[in-house]
């Protein structure tokens, strides 16, 4: 093909990020080649505990600079407190591509996975399928706040939720279009408005001032407290949950959990404006316990994968990643499958497996 | 007996309130006639729609000195939106109670109950069996903050959290100490210190500082996010768990949910210092789709009657009721069982059995 290659920016990070995310460009390539997509990986060694060991900081002056004009970043995994307390390494890298790359929507998808027991009773693949829009880049996560009357009995701290229309409006608006995309057409806002009383309130104002142009999509809304109770008792009540940072942050790991699949959940941070490059993650952490080991489940990176593409424009590629993913658990080889989904396998033998099933793919 | 009766003050307010309050204080009775345990009740229409209806408020104006002298308040459930909205009827009576009786603990047991199946695979009575002690005065629930620019592209909505070393100490001072009163001695407190940076530091911080005056408590913290997904993935892991106003509402329904108990769970809403009464209210709520048909499980409000014994210091007749709801369940008798735990019998034949069982207590 002649069409201009994506540009991809490959960062492994800490941990099992450094195993799964080779894992990933496997599938990845065998994807490319079968769909003809063409793809151009650059690697770095940036936002890691090594980089920080060698120069101090997570990241070099220039990486807005340097990342900015690729098409994509494909992202491992951030994180080795032994080395870097976590708030540094967190705040140095990830949540600065989120909010200087403007990546405001956190896309993170909840689907029981054929193969992967779930701890709710009597959920089978098909009953869990949704997906969690979250607001990436305001709200409960603003950093402006402080404290007073240090170290005495008088000692306050004060921190503030800081949303704005824009901020607001724009991931409403991608919840309701992704919702009028989906057969269910259903969205579900998470509040709680009869506790936090001007912010919350304000998320529910302008959720129903956006339903009305999308008149086409059902919607509905709960306070987040019940919201998570439902998660556990009606999952299949979803289809698009949208949420604020916090409440989105706390959705989109307990709806993984509802499915059994944390260790396997994707997410993408997404810039929909197409500014900047969108960041594919892994919803798992670094997993110092079992780094290093070659067993990891690579299958988080591999969904990050097909997510990639479909962001790219290649819903064929990214389908085929995901209908792969499904054919190699359904299987259920003892021998292919990693150790944390009940085989005796290694990140390798499963990455090949679907590598494989994409290959064959029709 | 001759020493001074606890003078009780019964709200029922709401819909399924009427109906389970005094289902609650059949049982009250019977413990109390079984135990020696003098209770006087007062009964008040107020905290309720109806009253709203009258009067146009939720609460007569001189309700704080009418309440104030009482030993207990054993309230049944507030809201009724066809009528007042629910920030109206809440803000206008539930939590003026927590705020003016300073109530700064919320205390919330989940517990997996014979014959009530819990959603989560593979769990039995005896595997789930924590508390949450939520921080309840104060937090995310300040009602500071306000909105500029109004009806303009460049609205911005804020809202502070507010901490006070006084708050957090006084809650996590109280989880300490019933974690190191209980069996397993285990703590874990709810943050989110590596997203909202000013407020969840200072709560580690007091949470560790707090941690050395109980060397024998077994402590761990885990950020929302992963503690949600563990309530779902590893229920048994927790003991005393203690979180933030916002924190501790989101995991005291979705710890109950993971009990399968939510329409069966109690809370206490408790000043420690003795200076006001306390208040025990069921978790569920109003439940106009159920309310005036005699089907509502009294349960959480039976329970609520157990918890206010203990406080009260009558931690036999406390016990005895548990006791007695166990003994029910277990009997699993479907003519005596509510709908909802999968009976064909009412409010008043549930109720029936467990006064009966606390009756015949040993
Ligand atoms: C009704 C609401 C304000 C309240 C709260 O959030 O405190 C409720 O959810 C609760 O937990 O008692
Ligand atoms: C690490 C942390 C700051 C981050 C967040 O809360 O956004 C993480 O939990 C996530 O969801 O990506």
């Amino acid at each position: 093909m002649s069409i201009r290659p994506h540009r991809i920016a490959v960062i492994p990070g800490d941990g099992i990020g450094k195993e799964v995310v080779p894992a990933g460009l496997q599938v990845l390539d065998a994807a490319a080649a079968r769909f003809d997509v063409p793809l151009e990986y650059e690697h770095f060694d940036f936002a890691s505990a090594d980089y920080w060991l060698a120069h101090g900081t997570m990241l070099p002056d220039d990486w807005f600079e340097t990342l900015r004009g690729f098409d994509a970043i494909y992202f491992g995994a951030v994180g080795w407190p032994d080395v870097v307390p976590d708030h540094v390494s967190l705040w140095g890298s990830l949540i600065q591509f989120r909010r200087r790359f403007d990546q405001y929507i956190s896309l993170r998808p909840c689907r029981l996975l054929p193969g992967i027991p779930s701890p709710l009773v009597g959920r089978a693949p098909g009953d869990i399928d949704f997906v969690v829009v979250r607001e990436n880049t305001e709200g409960e996560y603003s950093s402006i706040g402080g404290k007073i009357f240090h170290d005495t009995d008088r000692e306050v701290v004060v921190q503030q939720t800081v949303m704005t229309r824009t901020g607001v409006d724009r991931v409403l608006r991608y919840a309701f279009e992704l919702a009028s995309r989906r057969e269910r057409r259903k969205i579900t806002s998470a509040t709680k408005s009869n506790g936090i009383t001007i912010s919350m309130p304000y998320w529910d104002e302008r959720f129903a001032a956006m339903g009305e142009q999308f008149p086409e999509v059902e919607r509905d809304q709960f306070h987040i407290d019940i919201l998570a109770a439902n998660f556990v008792l009606h999952p299949d009540w979803f289809d698009v949950v949208v949420a604020s940072n916090l409440f989105g942050d706390i959705l989109s790991d307990l709806g993984p959990a509802c499915t059994g699949t944390i260790a396997v959940a994707p997410s993408a941070n997404i810039n929909p404006d197409g500014l900047f490059p969108s960041l594919f993650e892994p919803v798992h952490g670094s997993a110092p316990d079992i780094a290093g080991k070659g067993i990891a489940n690579p299958i988080g990176q591999i969904w990050c994968g097909a997510m990639m593409l479909d962001h790219l424009g290649h819903p064929d590629a990214s389908s085929a990643i995901l209908a792969a993913i499904d054919t190699v658990l359904e299987r259920a080889e003892p021998g292919i499958l990693t150790p944390d989904v009940g085989g005796g396998g290694t990140t390798s033998s499963l990455t090949r497996a679907i590598a494989d099933a994409v290959a064959d793919a029709s």
